[in-house]
């Protein structure tokens, strides 16, 4: 069965494009449109938000479900709204799978032993999503609780042919209080990069690219190119890029030479491209779909301009 | 209005008990009374555990809710079973507070900027458990991707009256490859041990305890006491009572002079003491409560004969 990696770049190399586009939903910032009808059809404000959340998150997954290779549902947002946010999130995500789209759940989770199985079973999919609590192609994990807390989400891609995105440089400004500690001459996040690196080599030997992925921010284009240098089977799931500063030079060395080995990740510049100024004037309120799109366009071609070519 | 800390020694100091109960329903497990009555009732198969999940961890909460101060939901379990599973979380946690527990979610998050408040906005309840989409008490939280990620969740619980517990020392076999990594002669949960001191003393000055605790291993009982000294004011969560090897006496440096600081878990030990083979024998599988009761009564006793008396 084909793994994660393989599934992710088949659609990588169909669309030409590596961009991934985040689901973030926000009360506040949402069109009109959406919090009218959502408020209209009555419930708890946790329902009526929910039940906008979805309508929203599906509007965005069919503007960009034929421009792009995959999506990102920030879990937290829909978590905040309680367990009818979770009924939100599974709908929105197998709505995504349905679509075509890679889905990869943004829940940063980590814990020990059978704990950890459970979240990994929770999450990950991979190509029977039907069978899933919620259908994530692959997740984001958090690695501080050590290497043998990682080995049973590893253990079930191996087995579902799932990926993993484990955190390696995170793209806010204080990532560097733990994250750059360096003993011996190693920073923490070299140590954990080498981690992932060679659990792809165990768990996916002679691939390209294994199935645990690195989480490393656009913010930090130096920290970026070495660790592709040395992760050289890691793909990277790289956040960061339009709002919070990175651009389309700072990640280009995330890719390999063929295009390959990273998603860029945007979210909030998708999502609310209707609020941004410039899309506003041109699309107007009620075709805030249209801006989603033109910034989904926008960021295809910075990427395409400014990265190597998808072979 | 009293802060999580002054709540939980309240509870602490009316029990005599620092005694934490977990609720990690696992379906394997289960009493076959449980199991058998969940399944009668029809559904999916998530909805039929997750209709177990919840009548055994609320038969737990009876058993429990007069004996020891608080609990602490494992929020992977009901995950793994899907949105279902987290309306059964939902009604647990509510069960619980109105039986006059403190809840402890242990769900491990951790994120960046607005997306750690939507975090905090899920959980963190404090003393209005009806405004919460999950009602906790407190919350158990990972500090890999820095300081500033810790900040909204510490905005949350000054405003809340809410609870933290940051991930410092864990008590898997595995903790020690990240967490002990030593820059400059300090190990990195020293450094993550500061940090949260640090907040308890900026965020909470002049209280015994502030809302920031720690997690720390009852599986490593010299680093538990050396981190008692180096956190004063800081609340210790100590898993690894129990099933995972940490005696009584293993914990007896996490208490200050007064008997308070820290609250002990026992998970399986307590939810699954009708399995151990002594207890079976003299309650016999009918009376899997009564088997829970004799281990929560053990584990209060065994903490009272080893640790500093609450005064």
């Amino acid at each position: 069965m084909p793994g994660y990696s393989d599934r992710l770049n088949s659609r990588i190399q169909l669309l030409k494009t590596s961009a991934l586009v985040g689901l973030d939903p926000r009360w506040d910032w949402l069109p009109d449109e959406i919090t009218r009808s959502a408020t209209a059809a009555g419930g708890t404000p946790l329902e009526i938000q929910a039940r906008a959340f979805e309508a929203f998150s599906c509007s965005i997954i069919d503007v960009v479900a034929s421009l792009v290779p995959a999506v990102k549902p920030q879990v937290a947002f829909f978590e905040q709204l309680g367990p009818v946010g979770m009924t939100a999130l599974y709908h929105v995500m197998h709505y995504a799978r349905k679509a075509g789209l890679i889905v990869i759940a943004d829940a940063k989770r980590g814990d020990i032993g059978s704990t950890a199985s459970a979240y990994a079973d929770a999450w990950l999919a991979g190509e029977s999503p039907d069978a899933a609590p919620y259908p994530a192609d692959a997740l984001t994990i958090n690695a501080y609780l050590g290497k043998d807390t990682l080995q049973p989400f590893v253990d079930a891609a191996v087995a579902k042919g799932a990926g993993l995105y484990v955190l390696v440089r995170t793209s806010n400004l204080g990532a560097a209080v733990f994250q750059d500690r360096e003993t011996a001459g190693e920073k923490l996040f070299e140590t954990v990069a080498d981690v992932v690196q060679g659990l792809n080599a165990e768990f996916w030997p002679g691939e390209s690219y294994g199935g645990v992925g690195a989480v490393v921010g656009a913010t930090w284009p130096q920290e970026l190119s070495d660790l592709r240098a040395r992760m050289p089977n890691t793909p990277l799931l790289v956040p960061g890029y339009g709002s919070q500063g990175g651009t389309a030079a700072d990640v280009a060395g995330a890719f390999d030479a063929h295009g390959l080995g990273a998603v860029i990740n945007s979210s909030r510049g998708i999502n609310f491209a209707f609020r941004r100024e410039d899309l506003a004037d041109q699309f107007g309120p009620k075709n805030w779909r249209d801006a989603i799109a033109a910034a989904t366009h926008e960021m295809i071609a910075d990427l395409r301009n400014h990265t190597p070519t998808v072979a």
